[in-house]
């Protein structure tokens, strides 16, 4: 009985939650209206879009798309919080020039050595671990961690219009992921508590681990990048299902839109277009980070929304 | 209202489900017992033992442990098959000493040549094709192959007392998920139909992968094997929890139970042990497929139930 009253209170508030907008933070713009359109169209029975639950596969970039990514990837402070505070009580282990740099905060050098330069720095920070203490050290950074300009929690530096169009797929039967260029585990330490997202609905990029003591230790080194036709690809192999409606952000995220464009229903591509400065920050086609070129020389011919952030979005953070 | 009404339905149907015997095709044995006790403390909030949905991760090996894998892993079967199509229609294809003796059955050297032997029979029977078309002509496989000895589709070739724990765990929030050394595509291809595990809940081998135009291919080799140790790292990496109830039959799933018994929290290991020759297959400790001798010796100590498929199940297969 009790399973029976439980179910219809949750059947009940499911009901009256689809009357109310489910993007109050979302403008009322056309793009919002394009995104409640797709929904309503796959959703429906009735419509020739209509697509079984089953199918409804929704992934997301993270870095830029769930959350802010300036001045540097969270993930990357993160490492380099750590790498300071390991040579601060080992100065030995400062091997090279990109450790240096890292250890003293040399951004622009960290930035030039590329994806070679993090290994190299997580190769330091993290190898050896488990991946559950791993884990834990991430949500107890997040704990002390403060964005250097906005001083909030980066666990806080979400998108509250995100956050709602997750909320809102998964009231109408979408699953959830997350495909994202950052690593794997770090991202499953919040994507439960921050996105409502369960670790096993999250795709990374991946180190080697090994097996040994009923314990799963992270190994140095990259294995696989989910970046670019990565996306994809490591859609394919987690997933097995085209999606059939992708967020992104950035040109890593290309594929990604191209590969759910190229199934034969219906789907949506959006892509967050940080122009709001005043807000969050103002950035596309160059710099280090969340660069966008193809995205929007392509993306309106191939149908994708690009979001504007400055005004399709009421609010930008969380309360 | 349609919602509400539907889940109400639901909701019904459920408490019903409850009080019938979820797992009739077992025998009213210890087994049972033991089974239907882990599931109900850990699903009673007022239990100790109790555990959170979130957390109710249920992994099972695929070959010998939901279908059957005598006398040959299925999946060997079928790329056996394509790769003697191919051969009729182009001789020339056969390169090799292990290619000839793939077209010929002689399944003692393909046995004998081991991981090796199997890579180079899929190069040439799988790789090129989409992952999508590769699924596609599996499931045509399964409409025309029939098993050697008993006649049936390969697909009819499941537990039903396997396919009742699956549905009962689900019924009871577990997630089930498949965690196999047989290729993820194969699996994919009928896993929905077959268990009711959606292609995003099926562990396997994996070859490597590119993505182009919109399609991903499959490319020759093998860039994770899912057995032994790699049970835990491919869990980890994909679904990033222990598992608190892990099913298997052979010493290529000592590593996964050992891992969920590993856990801080309460875990069952079940251990589907072949001793039906009658109904099914009588195999342990030797031979090329199957092998069991560490989960024989060390699993009743660890606290691992042992089917005896004989004794415990009243039927082996589907009606």
């Amino acid at each position: 009985m009790k399973r029976i009253v439980f179910t219809g209170i949750g059947a009940l508030f499911l009901a009256s939650a689809a009357t109310a907008d489910p993007l109050p933070s979302w403008a009322d713009t056309a793009t919002k209206s394009a995104i409640i359109e797709f929904v309503e169209q796959v959703t429906d029975p009735a419509s020739d879009r209509y697509v079984a639950p089953a199918n409804r596969i929704a992934t997301f970039d993270n870095d830029g798309t769930l959350w802010a990514e300036q001045p540097l990837y969270f993930q990357l402070i993160y490492a380099l919080d750590r790498l300071r505070e390991k040579a601060d009580a080992d100065p030995s282990i400062l091997t090279s020039d990109i450790l240096r740099a890292g250890a003293e905060g040399d951004i622009d050098t960290i930035a030039a050595g590329g994806a070679e330069a993090l290994v190299e720095i997580l190769a330091v920070s993290h190898a050896g671990m488990t991946t559950e203490d791993f884990q834990a050290d991430v949500l107890d950074w997040l704990e002390t961690a403060r964005h250097p300009s906005t001083g909030k929690r980066y666990d806080d530096m979400v998108y509250q219009p995100m956050l709602e169009l997750l909320r809102y797929l998964r009231d109408e039967e979408f699953r959830t992921w997350i495909v994202s260029g950052g690593g794997v585990h770090f991202i499953r330490a919040f994507a439960a508590e921050t996105y409502g997202i369960p670790t096993e609905q999250v795709i990374g990029t991946t180190g080697p681990t090994e097996y040994v003591d009923s314990e799963v230790r992270k190994l140095p080194g990259i294995d696989f990048v989910d970046d670019k036709a990565g996306k994809p690809v490591g859609i394919d192999s987690r997933i097995g299902k085209r999606p059939i409606l992708v967020g992104g952000n950035s040109d890593g995220d290309f594929e990604m839109l191209e590969y759910a464009s190229g199934g034969d229903g219906p789907s949506l591509g959006i892509i967050v277009h940080h122009t709001d400065a005043a807000r969050e920050f103002a950035y596309d086609r160059e710099g280090h980070v969340g660069v966008l070129n193809r995205g929007l020389d392509e993306g309106p011919d191939r149908g994708w929304i690009i979001v504007d952030m400055a005004t399709d979005w009421r609010r930008v953070w969380p309360e």
